[in-house]
């Protein structure tokens, strides 16, 4: 356990919708946090990404030298500064390598790229999750691993050992959005956040053994709530189950079609529930991995082999 | 051929976003005919059902004691006056029978109920459809048939004779419209409204072979854009496609599992060009009826039933 109490970086996951900075210490030990929502599309539209960046290290004291470390969709096209995507198969340390520094600052600023599949019969990309693997592989240890990391847009990862070397990306957690807000099924969703488990594991079997009636079964939602008064709980659970179900329909039959092994959940709280409960009604091994402490610890790997190696 | 140039009767279909009018002789032949986007979401919200019937019946001059037959969403519940559904397996003449007539109104208005189908392991609901199916009926002859009629909700429909047996919704047009104008891949088809057949069909054929990968089809249409420069009519084509191809592996493997003959497209214009396409692509036969005319012949053959069948 490392004690230091002396800030040696600030770490930061700069998502579509949420900023997270954290300051470490040399030995990667976090020091203190800052969360806010000034996600890139709040930061490419008003304030920018140099001023939000300054606020918070200012907020915490940060010394003007201080180096930050960026992963995210800061590094995006329509970010602050592109850092562009690394090809799979790839290994995770490759991103190290990739980072792109912030010119015009003071500090060393470097933000992560991303990985791309480039295969023309599969491009993917992401962007952040590199980040959430580099810090997970600790975990997941050496062989050959099925990561699913779930959110607006779902990642299904075949890693061997270090490597990744392929990628699928769901858009469930977007299309919950889209559809759970403003399509025709809104109105069999309007009330308190409940979910109804039950429901929520048939929709998810169903799906599974026939994902072409997906939007037959998203349809027959509100059918259910006209002609049977299916309440919102069920519906609402219907809806996430069907997309879960199909995002693991998917990735069953496409990279993981061999895969009978362990599933490595990588997630934070109320996602990972409902992604376990899929599989477990699926009868799909898995286990979990926290994102936060996955992204927190590929951060501070970043960091230290750009800026501490030697001292290590 | 009725050359009879008295209107017998008005014949609405009301849909969620349009309004179509025609005034038709004791032979069902149309001689004036109306069109506007004053659909039931615009009928409920502002002017009202009765004044905009109104309008369109004093734009032509019609006497004020001609009966009017409508079918569509004005019977919904959120509608003008709630006409039900009746229950399938159902002969679609059932429908006549439930006509629901308006209530305070001069002249004699009737709406048409829709079909329900209560299982509760397949609900499901349609509205306007069974009169649209009611006006197929001679074009599609006895026995049995699998009958496809795109749209928003597209439905696919089991028939036998003019009993409709089962059918199932697929929210195909409304998630193309949702994701196309406001998903992460609407950037994606930014452009002129054109659309890569090749590609079009390219992308049917992949999500029938793996439909658990719809949603990762779609993502890849925005990383195609970033990594190939995919234009938009690509990303359009593949977009349409994929949701298209879905729903025709959903219903294939649904409904219609055992069935191998012509499949009857009941469809107008450019969806009809799509849904042709793609079933082609997959080598299944299909024949195309007229929508429009088939909503007509079916809103007269109500009417006539009501109205007209001593004079017939």
């Amino acid at each position: 356990m490392n004690s230091d109490k002396r800030p040696a970086f600030a770490a930061v996951d700069w998502g579509t919708s949420s900023f997270r900075l954290w300051l470490m210490n040399a030995g990667g030990d976090v020091l203190e946090e800052r969360r806010s929502d000034e996600g890139m599309a709040m930061a490419s539209a008003a304030c920018g990404f140099p001023k939000i960046l300054k606020s918070h290290l200012s907020a915490l004291g940060a010394a003007s030298d201080l180096p930050v470390i960026i992963c995210g969709m800061a590094g995006a096209r329509q970010g602050w500064v592109e850092a562009g995507y690394v090809t799979v198969p790839a290994l995770l340390d490759a991103v190290l390598s990739g980072a792109v520094r912030v010119p015009g600052e003071g500090r060393d600023i470097r933000i992560l790229p991303g990985l791309a599949n480039r295969d023309p019969a599969h491009p993917d990309v992401m962007r952040g999750e590199e980040t959430q693997l580099l810090g997970a592989l600790a975990d997941l240890g050496a062989g050959e691993h099925l990561a699913c990391m779930p959110g607006t847009h779902s990642k299904w990862v075949k890693l061997d050992g270090a490597t990744v070397t392929e990628f699928s990306t769901y858009m469930t957690g977007e299309l919950f959005d889209l559809i759970s807000k403003q399509s025709l099924i809104a109105h069999s969703l309007a009330g308190p956040e409940g979910m109804d488990m039950a429901a929520y594991r048939t929709a998810v079997s169903k799906v599974v053994t026939a994902p072409g009636r997906a939007t037959n079964l998203i349809f027959q939602i509100r059918a259910g709530q006209l002609l049977e008064g299916a309440t919102a709980d069920i519906s609402r659970a219907r809806l996430s189950g069907t997309l879960i179900g199909l995002e693991i329909a998917g990735a069953g039959g496409d990279a993981a079609s061999a895969w009978q092994g362990t599933i490595s959940l990588i997630v934070s709280g109320r996602l990972g529930e409902l992604y376990g409960e899929a599989l477990s009604a699926l009868s799909r091994p898995y286990r979990i991995t926290d994102a936060e402490t996955a992204v927190k610890r590929g951060l501070a790997r970043a960091a230290r082999g750009l800026w501490l190696s030697s001292k290590d």
